[in-house]
Formats: C-alpha cells, structure tokens, sequence
C-alpha cells in the first residue's frame, strides 16, 4: 500500500475539449418534444457504458459479526471532480464483459477486501437525470465476519487511494451528518438519500400512519 | 397547461464542442495525488453553479391528509439523456440570487402547484462523484391539505411537461419498483436510494440489531 505523504492539490483546471476526451463526453441531443416543438438539451455522457448498457455498481452492504452490531463499510477517497474527500459505498464501473453482480463481487473485493453474498440487484437508476445519461444499479451484498476476523488487505488498482470506514447501522445517519460537517469532505448523494430514507423511516414509523 | 399530443422522439445526436456548450462543460483537471504523482481527472460540470456554490435541491415531501395516509408527490418527466420518462422528486437548478430552501419552496410549487413548508436541508451532497462535480442539497418539506383540497395547477415553464403522481409513502418503495418495469422508464438513484433506505429500515428493524 502507497503512503499517504500529502493531500492531493490541483494544479491546472482547463477546458476539456470533446474529441480529446477518453472518458467523458458532451452530447447535443436534437429531440422533437410532446407538443411536436423541435427542441435542444445538452448532456455529459461516459463513453465507456459496457454491454450490459449499465455504466456502474454501488455496493449497499451488511457486515455481520458474532458479538458487535450490524454495520456498513464506508469508503473515502479524493475525488478530483469536486477537489474534496467523499464518503461512499464502494462502487466501480461495469467491465465491458461482465454483469452487474460480478462487477459488485469484484470491486468489492478491491475495494474492502472481503469476499461479499448478492443478496438483491436495483433495476437501473438514473443518477443525474437532468445532466447526463449516468445510471447505476444497487447491489445489496452481505458479509459474514468471525469473531476474530482482522481487516483484510485491499485489491486497490495503481493510483488508487481508498480508505474504509466501518459504520454501525444504528448511526449510519448521524455518521453521514457529521462527516458532512468537516472540512475537504462530502458525502455522495446516493449514499446519504439511503440512510435518510431508514432515518425517516425510523423517525416515521415503519409503515407512515395518520397518527404521527 | 399544453396537449400532449405525441411520444418525444430524438432526432439526432452530435457532439457537442466544449465552445458551444451554455449548460454543462469538460474539464481536464491536473492534480498531484496523495503519493506525489501528478494525475489527470476527465470530469463534466455544469455552468451555472450559483452563488451558493450548490447546484440544485431535490424536495422530498410529505403530503399529509386529514383521512388518507401520508403520501409523497412525484414528478414523471421525459429526460432527453436517458431518451426516457425519469421518477423523481420534484427538484431544479438554485438561480444565482436565492438560497436552497427558497428554490426549494419555488421549484416545488412550479412543478407541483403546491405551497409548501420546509422541514428540514441536508449538507450538500455530491450527485456522481466521479463523473461530475454537480451537487445537491435534498429539501424535505410537507404540505397540509385539507378535505376536500383539488390538485393545484403547476405553474410550469415553457416546454416543461411534468405529469404528477402521488404516493403513499407506505407504498413508495414497491411504486418504484413498478415504474422501473415499465418500458422507457427509470427512476431517478436519489429517488430509489431513499425508498430503498425506507425499505430496508423496514425489513431490518428500525434500529437494526443482532437479533435479525
């Protein structure tokens, strides 16, 4: 594993132009709308959405261990798009040959170093609707600890810098809040509509009723 | 309020050079990593991040009822990156003068008509970390209606064709679930991340324990 000797810093930020792109791209979509008026919108697209036409996997999972309570592993990692250090469920992109569950199994075990059990599968989720064609499915996985299990060694690929967190499920919320308060750090929208959805739901009442 | 006379309908797709671009952009970020060695980051972005440096608010809501259970209103748009009709919350880009809840309380009552209250506003979270540095700020609000209330009319802009479903949120995760079977439909991954929470909390016990 690298050493941590420095917090990243950008050099240069400069316009990217289109065809100099190995990633992203921008996209002019000419449509025709409801009412028959030609209209224009203007996208961000990756250009490597594989054969399954699913761009990527986020990993919600369970850690269960004999004596202490159910938990989620978390990672932190620099993102350069937003210069800041963001709170996620391990995610990766789908391999061009791969589906959706062996993508999960794989970059989970990059990611965290365990070996995970797909308990469910989202249908594809749209992840910025208005601004790009990014989609996502969510990978519900499980893994059951021994009592003394020690953290296994990361599969991180060269550049990556990933470093986990394990969270109780009981605080999963609280967590997320109080991450969001420091400094350089910002917890991914996807991973916080979750834990606010169980802390609504907790707050609301399992199944919402008029006597609330 | 204009007919919906026919299905939207593409047609064409070109790149889109990073000069013409109003709305969203690439950029080539140059940044030097934790162990020392300068990196390059491809990521999209939108031009108009306001004056509070967030990009857009999503309002999770809550209508509340004297004699039907406690709903959420959700919008169903076609979205021209996915060439589909997206679920979502209501939600909108910050214009440069206001602060999150007042797009909030604007947005929502354009799309949905109603006037509502502001519950509470979540940190910024970031939407695709690393795609884009787009970020949002998820709103909840409620709305009290009476009896016997009608739908209002939306007050939408020109070319906005947003059609309104409401939901009980003891439904809401298996609604989702529907509307992601339906041809040329997805739901939106805040949207669905949040039910899921909702679900999960559901299924594993408010507070989640050993005992599952």
């Amino acid at each position: 594993m690298s050493a941590k000797t420095q917090e990243p810093v950008i050099t240069k930020v400069s316009d990217l132009p289109v065809h100099e792109a190995r990633w992203v791209t921008l996209r002019k979509i000419e449509f025709v709308d409801q009412t028959g008026k030609p209209r224009v919108w203007e996208t961000a697209a990756r250009k490597t959405t594989g054969r399954a036409g699913v761009d990527a996997v986020a990993m919600g999972n369970v850690l269960r261990h004999p004596s202490r309570p159910p938990s989620t592993m978390l990672v932190i990692q620099y993102r350069p798009p937003l210069d800041a250090y963001t709170v996620e469920w391990p995610a990766g992109l789908v391999d061009a040959d791969e589906t959706p569950e062996q993508a999960a199994v794989r970059e989970f075990r990059e990611e965290t170093g365990y070996d995970c059990r797909v308990t469910s599968v989202s249908p594809p989720q749209a992840v910025d609707p208005g601004m790009s064609s990014a989609n996502m499915q969510l990978v519900m996985v499980e893994v059951q600890l021994g009592e003394d299990d020690e953290l296994p060694e990361q599969r991180l690929e060269d550049g990556e810098h990933i470093q986990r967190v394990v969270v109780p499920l009981a605080e999963f919320y609280d967590r997320l809040v109080d991450y969001a308060r420091q400094d350089r750090m910002i917890v991914s929208a996807k991973l916080f509509h979750f834990a606010a959805g169980m802390q609504f739901a907790k707050t609301h009442g399992g199944v919402p009723t008029n006597e609330e």
